[in-house]
């Protein structure tokens, strides 16, 4: 956390390429902090400035500042940047934002730029903010060096792009909204979003992060799981919510059928965030009605929510929405049904949602009193308002006093209960006195009732996000074998000393089976007598052979699989057969022998697989076999490892789950043996790092267990 | 058409119930119809006011107006309702609007009055809108009716509900945007949507029809199907837009696993207007969005769009959104980028998107002129600007200027070229004077890259919706035979008579055998001999025996079902078996015997069904069998009939549809009897109007065709 102080509580600044010239970003920058009012100290820096700047007396170098130095802001070119920064870090500045272009984005030459900046910053340990950024803000200390105008508040914003920046700002400012700490993070060259969560999520200023991302920069996979681990550690004491952009390639990449490529960047990154526990948001303006949300309102405690609605529409709407967002509409008591009774005339519907039907033409008070009701009912754990006034002011001053005599009330009502209150008004654009009370002194107001219902929906989500993550961090990781590594390590160094990345299926089935998989014996022949002579000693009914060859990767294609063999002849013939096959696919294929298993027969078909994502490193998927995974894609992902509880999740999400379960009258299978399963492996690719990927697929599950068909290994070209 | 001239064409209006009193909804009217400068003759009407309304003396009753009047406007309560409708009607009003609630929405007596109200109505041919509504407004004639302050525009909007129509009237005047006619129609006693669509879409003045539904009002399906059939063809001339709520309960319903209950009425809605073509939208902004783009723009006539962006974040938020919204990025000609290089610095890619990088602070005009190159490259359809200025008019008077003049050029530009443009700027908010320059005069401006890639989105997919329509109505029906009813009529005689609605397999079969169905014979055995001798008969080598009873409809679960029955001795011993277990089953079944078909293998396994939805009547509705439909409830749905094009679609519009084209090195099915085969039930079902159910589950796709292995029908009750 520490690390951070420097940019967000600076006990001094210095403005490096302070300018007077009205035009220049210099002088803005100045103003900006100058207005702001800064609480430290605060210096000018100019190179060629004679006069005063702002009324302050400039200096010509950092290193002619009197005192000491906590953040440096530099708005200077990228020509001028290497010596600056040298002066910054002699003068023991903790923190510099470099604001300029030119750097990473423009290519090679600017990436190199940027690496001679962070070797001159990491000698005294100086962080850098930037480059290609936007600048600073801080509401503790006011400190805004950001040209944009930004006000208090209790939103922690992180960007990636100023543009964004400006834009959800207008917003912001609409609706009155405002930042405990404000970030425009650029090329992210040193700091990253990672220092950026942790930070702002143990600031006590800060409500909820809200994060613009178009990717995560890594050095390399530790970045990305850093990053991940973080998110999640923020989201157990508060909100953090999501905006990621550049993800339409996704798509279309999900294409072949094999984990490798389902596991697109994007689905590992969908699930990276999920795990953390982030609120995924797809468009600024859903980011700040989450901003919006967390920063005024009461955590609610369950998901039962009354809707209070003037007009029948706007409930309607509401209602279709909470279904949706996981709300269940609150059973209101006899109790409190007898009092809202008292309160509106027979044709008001009093079951939720409880519907003013126009009485609030007559006595806009009935807004009032049904709240306080419903805000009583010990089953309500979250209110909607939708439909609320705000246009009878236009009407006549008289009006004008009521609107602003009930909003007054309503906030109060909202700011003593412990319940979260979330509101809809048509005439939230024109920004009535009334509604803006309501903002500043109690609760959110919304434009639309779509957004008042999804920011209900962020507010009592955010719990089971909680729930999830604390269930994750209590579970016990599965037991792994004591000494499986001594196992796989004589595997790996003989496939390594081989030139070789594939394993072949008998060295998949051996590691597997060090990490405690349960699979049936195998035993290989290399020749046809062996082939009769270990059909015997398998013992089994029936056997499948397959060809084991570290060229032969689709093993059925190659004609390199029989099935059923249940006799030594068969063994004896069906060996040649598969010998011949193989030469006949690949005359160059280096054949290890033929495999023998028992064969396995019936339950549920299905993958469990891992790959390795260049941004979070060993992921696992699950799905069902087949058409489920081939043409459905009906899989999901986790970054690696999972314990039981999002194992469990993990599989439960598929769409065919019900399969797993047992429908049309068939068993269910073992879902804690696929769980383990799932775990296992993930442990297993997170433990060994010459692993790219996992294929075990088919794998069958039933009744009792967890049955391992085919197994195939790959690893990194060079140990990661 | 005619039928609503007098609403929205009227060339003389009374409103009766006029007032002086500022606070009476009479007042308001009399105001609004006065302010509008209506261009026919208008009169009030009070029966106690004495003294001149706004400068107009009132008359006592309509009887009294001297002239012939068009439409009344009734804002009088409902107790004083049914003779004033009789003054009306004697009068020789052709329409008149019903503004006051207390009517059906309350309850029986409620929906007497309505009825009441209709009768005298009917007997002259005057129409009714509402009750319980908010008025109308059309700008040819200058009138508004409302009480709300409607601008002219070229809109259509038809409303169930007036709050919405208020919330919706503050975002279009925020946007400039108006209306050619505005309706709330209320109640929906007499005139309904389809009226209403039907007008609107002939209307000249109006270039999309926008309609907010809570749900369609019908007396019978014939109103549904009427609405289907009048928003399909309104569609072929111009787009139809809907925001349907109260969709909730949907979801829960599709539950269980066959025709009649995945049907839930949402799927047939959904389906229905889809095949109208109309646009659905999910909530009144993006209904707004709509409106605005088909009021401001052209017809593109391809889906190629380049976008122009300053700054990079915006440009990969449009290119995100393009792919799902079936946009394809525009490949730029190399003259084209040759073009934009001249203009553009080396920093600022040309290849689409198109990025300014900031460009535009040192020299604005280059949105301009970039604007021009690529309206100009035939390869582009249209055009999208990301980030658009409107935040320097606050710096200086030059600057205000500069952003005005580029706007102008902007707006003509778009308005010569004959493709649509559409914008995106962070300053939507603030309205500046350019941005407002460009909406009024030429294309629109959105507040968020979403909102103006989704307009976008809907103009391109407009054309697809009217090539599907014309396709769809160009489309030859299926031959149905000729004899088809004569010998059904025979079947549903029987049925009748026996006061069952449920067909036996044999009765169902001889129904679709009847409407050319291709089924393989079956023959009726009633005791165990004459099953061993019809087995001999059929000359199949395996044949399937089934129990045949009305009170067994699920056979298998009864243990009705044996298969694989390969001699005259199995066929003898299967009879007595299906017989004990239907006993078992049910001692009181009354069975008709048991049923021999040879036994069908292989195929991909579909399920095509039938079921009365009570809005629009008959629907189809396709999917694979098993898991599929019953786990995954991967279905399709349509109104019927349908013909080829409309089946084609369905058919592939499962997710499980590569199965029918052939994966894994299989062979695909004949889609063309697939199709065919949904095709003839949706005309069958339409045809019989006895007909509530079909389910032919499973049928067995293969490469040669479809053959139908089991088939239900349930009769409605009573013929509907």
């Amino acid at each position: 956390m520490s690390d951070l102080n420097p940019l967000f509580r600076p006990r001094s600044v210095a403005l490096i390429g302070a300018s007077s010239d009205p035009k220049k970003y210099g002088y803005w920058t100045a103003k900006g902090l100058i207005d702001s009012q800064f609480t430290g100290d605060l210096y000018f820096i100019s190179r060629t400035a004679a006069a005063d700047i702002l009324g302050q007396k400039p200096y010509a170098s950092i290193s002619d500042v009197p005192g000491s130095v906590d953040l440096a802001i530099l708005g200077i070119s990228p020509k001028y940047i290497l010596p600056v920064i040298q002066e910054c870090a002699d003068k023991g500045v903790k923190a510099v934002v470099v604001v300029a272009t030119g750097f990473g984005e423009t290519g090679p030459e600017g990436k190199a730029l940027e690496q001679k900046m962070i070797a001159i910053a990491q000698k005294t340990g100086m962080r850098i903010m930037g480059p290609n950024c936007m600048g600073i803000f801080s509401s503790p200390v006011n400190l805004n060096a950001s040209t944009i105008d930004l006000d208090d508040g209790h939103m922690g914003l992180v960007l990636q792009s100023g543009n964004f920046g400006i834009d959800i700002n207008f917003n912001a400012k609409t609706r009155g909204l405002g930042y405990s700490g404000w970030a425009s993070i650029g090329n992210q060259a040193d700091l990253r979003f990672a220092d950026f969560v942790e930070y702002l999520g143990q600031d006590e200023d800060t409500r909820v992060v809200l994060m613009y991302m178009e990717g995560l920069r890594v050095s390399s996979v530790d970045d990305g799981r850093n990053f991940l681990r973080k998110a999640r550690l923020t989201t157990l004491q508060k909100p953090v919510a999501v905006i990621k952009i550049g993800r339409s390639k996704a798509g279309a990449r999900a294409a072949a059928s094999h984990t490798g490529s389902l596991a697109g960047s994007e689905n590992i990154f969908d699930a990276a965030l999920n795990q953390a526990g982030v609120i995924r948001v797809e468009t600024p303006n859903e980011l700040l009605d989450v901003g919006e949300a967390f920063s005024r309102c009461k955590m609610p405690k369950g998901n039962r929510i009354a809707i209070l609605t003037d007009g029948g529409g706007h409930g309607v709407m509401a209602t279709d929405m909470a279904e949706n967002l996981g709300l269940n509409a609150a059973v209101l008591s006899e109790e409190t049904q007898k009092k809202l009774r008292a309160i509106l005339k027979p044709h008001c519907p009093i079951k939720n949602p409880v519907d003013l039907a126009g009485t609030p033409e007559g006595d806009m008070w009935v807004f009032d009193r049904c709240a306080e009701v419903l805000l009583a009912d010990p089953d309500v754990d979250g209110l909607v308002i939708a439909g609320l006034y705000g246009g009878y002011c236009d009407f006549s001053e008289e009006f004008r006093q009521l609107e602003m005599d009930v909003a007054k009330s309503l906030a109060d009502r909202a700011t003593k209960a412990d319940k979260p209150v979330v509101m809809h008004s048509m005439y939230h654009a024109q920004q009535p006195e009334s509604l803006v009370h309501i903002m500043k002194h109690g609760f959110p107001v919304y434009g639309s009732v779509d957004a008042a219902m999804r920011a209900m929906g962020a507010l009592v989500g955010f719990g089971a996000r909680q729930g999830k993550i604390q269930e994750e961090l209590a579970a016990q990781p599965p037991q792994l074998p004591e000494d499986r590594l001594a196992q796989v390590q004589i595997i790996f160094d003989k496939v390594r000393s081989q030139n070789r990345v594939n394993l072949v299926e008998t060295e998949a089935r051996e590691v597997l089976r060090a990490y405690g998989f349960n699979l049936p014996s195998h035993l290989l022949a290399t020749n046809e007598n062996e082939a009769a002579t270990l059909f015997d000693e398998l013992g089994a009914k029936k056997v499948v052979m397959k060809i084991v060859s570290p060229d032969i990767l689709h093993k059925t294609d190659a004609g390199g699989v029989i099935l059923n063999v249940d006799s030594e002849e068969k063994a004896r013939d069906a060996y040649i057969q598969l010998l011949s096959n193989a030469k006949k696919y690949d005359a160059n294929a280096d054949i290890f022998g033929v495999m023998l298993t028992p064969m396995l027969s019936g339950g549920v078909e299905c993958i469990i697989g891992s790959s390795y994502d260049s941004t979070f490193g060993p992921a696992v998927m699950f799905g069902l076999g087949g058409i489920f995974v081939e043409v459905l894609k009906d899989v999901s992902f986790r970054v690696a490892p999972v314990n039981g509880p999002e194992a469990k999740r993990m599989i439960s999400e598929i769409n065919a789950y019900p399969l797993l379960t047992g429908v049309r009258g068939q068993q269910g299978v073992n879902l804690s043996a696929l769980e383990n399963a799932v775990s296992m492996l993930s442990y297993m690719v997170v433990e060994l790092s010459d692993v790219a990927e996992v294929d075990l697929n088919p794998v069958f599950a039933t009744e009792d267990g967890v049955d391992v068909v085919d197994a195939r290994i790959v690893l990194h070209p060079v140990n990661k």
